[in-house]
């Protein structure tokens, strides 16, 4: 089957946060989401967690990321506080979306969220941080 | 039917931007989303655009938002450039949710994009600014 090069879905909006679990609880007790996953991404230095709306069936979620040490997460903490830090899409093959985007270099792959492949792009539209995440579904 | 006071799904990210044709076309040029809607808040004095990406049946859209004038989204502006503002959950009746969520107290609801009514959280975990809007589908 040919493969689209297309955005596909937002899979995910990453929030960096001081504690991940002072985060969690807040998200999970005052809000009702449900955690998905919680693990850590060694190559980042960070620690995650994705979170989802219990009455769904979409799959966009909401990712808390806490730094575990210096690093680009670290450097947002200590220059934005938490926050809001990039939206991700979900595409089928990275190196074919990267090919056909305007204007972008290559971007380093790396093995990021639910041993997926992803990668952040260099361009920020709007300020955006774009992340890509590979999905088969 | 008994409605759910769950969020339940991501509707949009919210992005604060200061020229709304300028980031319609890169999000749609470069990115390939496509534009759903673009209107006129007045009572909020923004303007709004909703960008869907163009390979799912996921509902999670982009929602660019530039200030018209004076106002939150225009101070927002002015203190951190163009960039990711609020995450917004579809829920099914705002009252009802509102009740159910500790520690809100009274959040104004308005009309907000696409007609619907749409409220700001009072609270914001981890420094977000959440904003809830009513979807019956």
């Amino acid at each position: 089957m040919k493969l689209d090069p297309k955005f596909r879905y937002v899979d995910h909006v990453g929030i960096v946060v001081r504690d991940l679990h002072t985060a969690i609880a807040e998200f999970s007790d005052v809000y009702d989401l449900e955690v998905e996953l919680e693990e850590e991404i060694a190559s980042f230095n960070v620690r995650l967690a994705f979170l989802q709306c219990r009455a769904t069936d979409q799959l966009t979620t909401i990712q808390l990321v806490q730094p575990l040490g210096p690093g680009p997460l670290s450097d947002f903490l200590d220059d934005h506080g938490e926050g809001l830090h990039h939206v991700c899409f979900a595409v089928e093959d990275i190196p074919l979306t990267l090919g056909c985007l305007q204007g972008e270099g290559e971007s380093r792959i790396f093995r990021g969220g639910r041993g997926r492949n992803a990668c952040f792009l260099a361009n920020r539209p709007s300020g955006i941080t774009i992340e890509l995440t590979e999905v088969s579904d």
